[in-house]
């Protein structure tokens, strides 16, 4: 079992979708990657959040086996976001942001996190993501988020920590809209040139993309019915990709990368049927490995 | 080998991509799926067209095999569609429509056409859909497709259509349309209480899924830097996967199914690499083989 260390957002999010409404539910970005993450390999979160954060849900972490040595409690009001999502659930339209103690936040890693193996960098401010970069030691793995905002805003800082890491997570939309690419398969292409071992494109019910070296692969999504909530899916995805990673340990080979893939995709689809973390809650090994199969079971086709 | 019949429209296509444009070049639903199929299967063609109809469009047909007794020639001008196509390449936008001798067209199956045993009902009026089942004596498998306009202009003639097909064929768009869910995968299953053995569900450049008794198959779409022109892309796939069919013949499993659904994905892929039936004018079985190898190799998975 390897180490592992996530940073990220850690919110509350009040969310409408046309099935019903949370209101401060626990969210964030390292919320969701370091519980996906924990289901595969202890995880160390870094984050922060203020002293109006109820302890139920620190407590919610540590009971998963999340060490929240590295998140920092300030003084002032917790992160907060507030979306709401159509009726076909693709795009979150942002109601209201409050940074809070967010906007000061300086991720600062104790002594024994900075030697971990593998790292995370969850969707944050892309200097924030380069400050935690600068005070690893010796990480075997880095692999990134971001989001249209920082595309935006900060596309320097965020070409700087992609050329510093090994795997790169982003929507579709991203993807077309940081590479300028209308085409995925160009965009992939194009994000790996500037720096990524592995580019992973995020296509919500239409599956993900990874694009490797010299290889391509398209891993499907598990089939949904119904879609309750997609907040927190990319974030669940990537922490069980490198959860995945980090708990089968050693060298990481095409045939590797592509289960960790599936395990992603799989603790995505768990994700999204109900709002927070409340699916993720009383999610079992076995209903994991279960749906790994059904997955298998539905891509799968022979040439003779 | 089986006996096949397709009909659908021909006609002249003046289309603008960001790439390029074409004037009244060759094409319509029976043009692509016909085409498509004479890879795998012989096949005979039932639409119309106009007097003004440029010959070497028809002895491209003959020569390829496809049988065009059934072609009828009317006094009057061929059916043209002109579209155009944004930079997404996600959706035509129609700039017009000239039914011309398609607006009287009732199609008249020669005799032996008419003990087909695999029959294609490219998009055409539902009506004339149901004409050409009405013809038929004794067909063993039959697949459907449709567009956006049937939809909504005659739904009912199309449940008809569908109530007696073992397959149906839409794209995402048009699933979501008709059956009034924004869950493809509910979609799909909505759609097959109305009828069909097997629904497929066109994705574009995310691939196809089909929805068959209690099974599920997500098929990848191979993947292209560049997507020249859309058009015929849908007709190409289900014509290809309907002549896959007829030329394996036999009892329909689903490893077949999942096959012919991959080999028509691949036809599709070539389609939209150039105007018209320009790439698949110089495309040879290798060729097919090859990208076919390819899609199994980017969508393979292991689980120990």
């Amino acid at each position: 079992m390897s180490s592992m260390v996530v940073v990220g957002s850690v919110g509350l999010d009040t969310i409408k979708t046309p099935f019903g409404e949370a209101r401060e539910a626990l969210g964030g970005s390292a919320t969701f990657a370091c519980y996906s993450a924990s289901f595969f390999s202890p995880v160390r979160m870094v984050a922060v959040v203020g002293d109006d954060f109820p302890q139920q849900h620190i407590a919610l972490l540590k009971d998963k086996g999340v060490n929240t040595e590295g998140l920092q409690v300030a003084q002032g009001k917790t992160f907060r976001w507030s979306g709401a999502y159509e009726y076909d659930l693709n795009e979150a339209h942002t109601l209201a942001t409050e940074l809070n103690v967010f906007e000061h936040f300086r991720p600062e890693l104790p002594a024994d996190y900075r030697k971990s193996e593998y790292v995370f960098l969850a969707n944050i401010d892309p200097e924030l993501q380069l400050a935690v970069l600068d005070q690893m030691e010796s990480p075997k793995y880095i692999a990134c988020d971001t989001m249209n905002l920082w595309i935006k805003m900060k596309p320097e800082a965020l070409k700087k920590v992609i050329k510093r890491v090994d795997f790169l997570f982003l929507n579709d939309a991203e993807a077309r809209q940081f590479s300028g690419s209308p085409s995925l398969v160009k965009a992939g292409r194009v994000l790996q040139s500037w720096g990524p071992k592995c580019v992973l494109i995020k296509k919500g019910e239409h599956g993900a993309l990874m694009f490797g070296n010299n290889t391509f692969f398209a891993a499907p999504a598990f089939p949904l019915e119904e879609v309750y909530d997609p907040t927190g899916a990319g974030d669940t995805f990537a922490g069980g990709f490198i959860g995945y990673l980090a708990q089968q340990g050693g060298e990481i080979t095409e045939t590797l990368l592509r289960k960790a893939v599936v395990y992603g995709s799989v603790m995505a689809s768990f994700t999204v049927e109900k709002f927070s973390l409340e699916r993720l809650k009383t999610l079992t090994t076995e209903q994991i490995e279960a749906r790994v199969r059904v997955l298998k079971q539905l891509a799968h086709f022979d040439l003779d």
